[in-house]
């Protein structure tokens, strides 16, 4: 790299997974609004051909003059290519294809499980985990042998497994899980405000919240804007909007409708234990006894939430596939403007920029009390020049922790399970699964069902 | 107390409850067994006559000549009365009459929620929690204020919430739960030896074991008889045996038949997580999801025990009063002979006569890692004069820690819930408990029966 | 308080020892300069007419129109008035008088130990200390009677055990202690810069620090100014400057010479250990064997260093006084400009207004991995609308770790003794003091004519 | 091993330093008095001689017809030959020789730091220590490689430093270190009950101690006698010798007046801090700051214990040596009584033939609460077949922890000198020592001149 008084330059950046057709170009568009950093990208993909599509994108947006980030984009042939002199490291990758990820989803659903997402957790998250674990596994290998120094900012779901497996097999790596969902609860308190007092906020960094739990189902203990509290105005928001749900004005012109939901789960959370659930209904969800939100169709109806076929997912990609197909023949071109991701403004505050406080997942050191110690978990850290420190976010009150921390000991499990390439353990981690209310004869059928569904990313397994 | 070389005279022992038709029986037999005290017994319970009648009871066995340990029984009208100058004081009450146990035990199974015993988890288990706190709670004040440095022996269920309310109230107390059921899994294993192996062991004390979790749902990691290691031997016990179950043999004369189990649910504990679960299978069914062992009713004859209607401990108890009025006629005599539990040998033990090492209810130190400090654990302790140390356990594998570890969290919010009659609390808890997977409309439903049923032993609560 | 867009009114601080000459004046000063805030402030003191002074010379300011912050100043006769409503309090109190410090530094002296500053550590600081803890043990109960949710900033010395002082007796409190000793190691490292590298550092914010240890023997283990690593640099400056010591430029000119130091020690204890110890080398010097920066006045002068005699306080103070009494007859007026210290904008912080991340002194919730629970440690914390939230910041090396424990384990010591008026405990504290190396006769005598000359001070006790 | 109902026979015992001149005739005692053990052990020592005159006066004894337990001694010429096979490991060695050892005892007092002993702490314990870290990273690695499962019994001092080096290169090790200090201290409270009250205990292990703290510096805060509480009457029993000192009668023919003491330093320890000093007075002193028992010889003479010249132990290796010599050409024989240790107990406990407490060196689980985690701590612990388990044991009270911690700390950072081969942090070490009252400069000298003199141990060290 080499740094002068305002920008950085030859900064390198691997990225694993780089033919995401989604979440790169995400990721260029904010680097193409940032002006202060320059440098190369390296692209490799299992999927090289789209790799390379994306090398093609990225170049197209650095030559335009628009663009203030100037990169150059280079698809690799190995992850070794990618990763030696990498300053950072991102991967955001699909475990598996859209074909594993239906059985993740469907198959559960013979057995009354209904997962809206399934990439998180319950019986779909936990397989999906299976097939990541291997991956992450070789991710950690690599990185520590090219890259050690780099920092890593994972993407990918099972977020909490995916980055715990690479500190387990690397201790000493610098990684971070990166999502989201704190970010849209913080638009919802935007527009609580808005709606309930009239007060108009600038930006969703504006509302300052704490954040203590998992990635998915972490959770909102104290917010404020300026002087503030909005915890009790929260009470007041969810008691009128609880029965027919809130929706945020104009997001259904931005997100696909299969994506927005009403919010009622956070209410109905937030009625049981006072505080907000920072994360989609979607995902939330499916932490919670599937008798809960999940116990039917018609029950999701009611919570005002859609299931995900993964139907849609294979619509969407198609769509995308071809909106890309047309950006690199210069039929459509891509808007530069930043996403509201905080993956580079977490990058400049690493460089030594500026100070950036956001949610990070990250290894338990005790800043959330009563998880366990060296679980990832989700809260508030300070990021600085090559260094992140976790702030102490406090503890989940005994009646969220308690079902919390099932998640959290489970990953561990499930972590277990996949570096052992053990089924009876992968059966004890569906079994504890609250969403999992069937009888052990039955959850090792869907168990086989599942793993021999996947098995093409189970080298080793004796299934 | 007097001290002579061999034996210890003018103890005082403080008994709460009394009037207990059974435990206090047990108590006068082993008492009676031992040469080495003598001292006097003040009975103290609601029902005054229980306690005069066990006050004749007693003094009947301490004037025959076969009773080697002499004791003074004495039914006194006030705890304070009981209190005062105790150097022990044994707890033995039920919370609440059999008509509150009968909704504990039977309302639920309207919702399909079946438990075998309920006064220790499940919907039953906790709100026999919450009438017991504000009784446990007095308790606590009263030994404060009458006997601080005394040693409380507690017996009555739910015994985890019960211990850890004297320890919350009157954190200097020198308490601890004493419960049996570990006993009975070291008889398991010892018919285990002569069934497997032709060897006869004398007394359950030399199968050594490491215990820990928590009351009626604690574990064996570590069996051994001499250089025996008993667990790849109970692996094949458990294969032989799982399916059809094994009964101990002549167990049917000595107990009710209802109180009688084929361990099949400690046989398929064992082949999923490698451990043995170490209560009898009716406690042990209700820790775990509904649908593992107690779906419906079909299920559970399967998994061969019995529920145990109230109506039967009703006409228990009849039979108990009976013998209980010939006793004191003359017409029935009590047989002196030790009964196997062991409330004598710790207080030998805590008055330096022997040492003595024997499982116990005790706040956590670190002697179950990954269960929380200061919950109320189930591990081994060494017993000497006046000082208990829990030996450190180790800590059970995630796939029931994860389980444990619920229950256990669970029990704090019970308390807290107890503590500030917070019905809303209540509901937490009774949602997190893995036997109710019903939704919260009907779980609502279901606890303000239960409380409503109970409400003579919720004062202050606002059901 | 009255909120608005960009200022706030009405805000009340309570000022224990509000008679304070110095601290009083320069935050009267930075209130001054800060043109968001306004409100009362409300003079305690039990120099009744220092604080009346204060209360003229503070509104002399607030009547000037240099002045941007409006203040009433108010001196009060009772603690319960200052605190009343308060929003803040602020205790920056000397507790005793010149008098008893004179005797905590000189008698000490007799024995060969030497303390330049003594009132934090040594036989000085701990006698401080216990005349400082029933004053603070008044604090606390008045605090939490009259104002329990103000937020409570103490300046006073000895830091640890004054604010730990403060939880003890009031577990809720929301307290910080605040010192500017890590600023001044924040402008050694500006000037260090500017010596080795020519770059001009605008503010010494600009070094970001990782800050971990107790007040004036805390450490930074890593520092950069944007992207450049400051401790290699730090590595080439002690090595330039060990011998001779480093002069900041221009100190002389600011500060009573008795209070400048070399940063010898500071050097020394970097080629020792590898970290910057952050505080002044008069400080540090108290917190080691007397063999290592203490042994004799002429051991003193060779580390570059002065101690700073009792008299030379009372100079200093009649200087002030006579300064004092010409602003308030009008001769002199006090200089309107931001002082460096960071108490406003830690109450802009935590009134919302903007985020602060700096030094404070705060129970030790694992932030200080290595010092024990509870513990006062110093270490960065994020500060934001009503809530302070300690960073992670990780554990010393062991060799410094070994040093720094031991005096956190004391200030416990110190601080049972102090509430048992324990002259038993205070000796153990003596003798496990680093400076202290005389044996358990002599520093009985020390420490019976050290408590008898303090004794006004120890109400209660047996000496 | 072959397991029968009353014995066990083919036990293999590794002895590491077989060649040993005494403790190795203990054990060859403690062996033949128990008559339910056989096997073999094999010897092995870097003085192979010394090793096949133990064969030669093992298996003299074991023809005995006084005999009861017939062990069949082999040297062998590798340690591989030594621990394949073996159920048992002993370690009893010098690490180096007498030569360094006078180095490590009599360098040190020309800085005016005397050492009674000289092999745990101070300078010399240090030096030593970094001499053993190799040897016992060898053990620890040959162990892994050919006897992971037996059980390690380490003999050798500093005990806490060489056990934890066992533990830091294979963690998976079952290590125990054993010191009879604790057994001396339970003599002398016999003795005070024969003293003070006229009570004769047949046997130490009559007398009930609670034990924590760190090896030849642990501490006893419960002890009893039966009903009897031994802490009051200490305080008495203190009261009336802590001027002239108690010397146990008779002790003076049994052992080298070098190694007696008056326990003048244990009774003005307890009236310190109110716990007694479980170690032999010789070995606590050196724990302390210089100045409190150390302070030059004449205060040596006060305190009533001897400083002990490595010249006494040449002279008393000599006559050991002779007497062997004579035992080997059958002009002497060999008495065979119990020696008092228990490192035969030890094993039968180990192979589950009775279970047995007490106080041993083991790494910190939380047995010792303020002592740090992993450290080597001594505390009581149960022994059962094939399992250790520590008693929580509590925590020192704050005046002696900070003294204590402060060694443990140290231990951990001689542990990181040895492993690294650094002579910075060595001097750290040496810097942090409680006897260690000189300067920098001097220490500096101190250490050169110590790592000269042992240089021969310390491969690949840059002195």
């Amino acid at each position: 790299m080499k740094f002068y008084d305002n920008r950085i330059d030859d900064i390198t950046i691997a990225y694993i997974g780089g033919g995401s057709r989604d979440w790169a170009i995400q990721l260029m568009k904010d680097l193409a609004c940032e002006e202060q950093l320059s440098g190369t990208i390296k692209l490799y993909d299992i999927d090289r051909e789209a790799a390379y599509e994306n090398e093609i994108i990225g170049n197209r947006i650095t030559e335009r003059n628009d663009s203030k980030g100037k990169w150059l984009y280079k698809a690799v042939e190995t992850i070794e290519q990618a990763l030696y002199g990498a300053d950072f490291v991102i991967i955001s990758i699909l475990p598996g294809t859209f074909k594993e990820m239906a059985i993740d989803v469907h198959t559960p659903e013979k057995y009354g499980i209904y997962q809206p997402v399934g990439d998180t957790t319950g019986p779909g998250g936990m397989v999906r985990a299976l097939r990541a674990i291997p991956m992450y596994v070789g991710f950690a290998e690599k990185i520590k042998e090219c890259s050690p120094c780099a920092w890593v900012i994972n993407y990918s779901n099972p977020m909490a497994v995916c980055t715990g497996t690479l500190y387990r097999i690397f201790p000493g790596i610098k990684a971070l899980g990166c999502c989201h969902e704190v970010f849209g609860t913080q638009v919802l308190l935007q527009w609580m405000l808005k709606d309930m007092k009239k007060i108009e906020v600038t930006h969703r960094n504006e509302i300052k919240v704490n954040v203590l739990g998992i990635n998915h189902c972490t959770w909102i203990d104290k917010a404020s804007f300026r002087h503030i509290d909005l915890m009790p105005l929260f009470r007041e928001f969810a008691g009128r909007y609880s029965k027919d749900g809130f929706r945020i004005p104009g997001e259904d012109r931005k997100l696909n409708e299969i994506f927005i939901s009403s919010h009622r789960v956070k209410f109905d959370l937030f009625q049981r234990y006072g505080l907000i659930a920072a994360a989609g209904d979607r995902h939330l969800a499916e932490f919670f006894p599937r008798t809960w939100y999940l116990k039917d169709i018609d029950k999701v109806r009611q919570w005002k939430f859609l299931l995900t076929p993964v139907q849609t997912r294979v619509k969407i990609r198609k769509d995308l596939n071809e909106f890309r197909k047309k950006v690199i023949s210069g039929k459509e071109i891509i808007e530069i403007k930043p996403t509201g991701e905080e993956g580079v403004r977490i990058m400049k505050a690493l460089l030594g920029m500026e100070d950036l406080i956001t949610n990070v997942n990250f290894p338990n050191q005790g800043q959330v009390k009563g998880l366990p110690y060296g679980a990832i978990v989700e809260s508030n850290a300070l990021f600085t020049g090559n260094n992140i420190q976790p702030l102490f976010a406090g503890e989940l009150p005994p009646g969220i922790n308690d079902l919390i921390a099932k998640h959290s000991l489970n990953h561990e499990l499930i972590l277990k399970a996949g570096l052992n390439r053990d089924k009876d353990i992968a059966l004890q981690c569906l079994l504890n699964d609250p969403l999992v209310d069937i009888d052990k004869a039955a959850a090792e059928k869907l168990l086989t069902e599942m793993l021999e569904g996947t098995k093409a990313y189970l080298k080793g397994w004796d299934i």
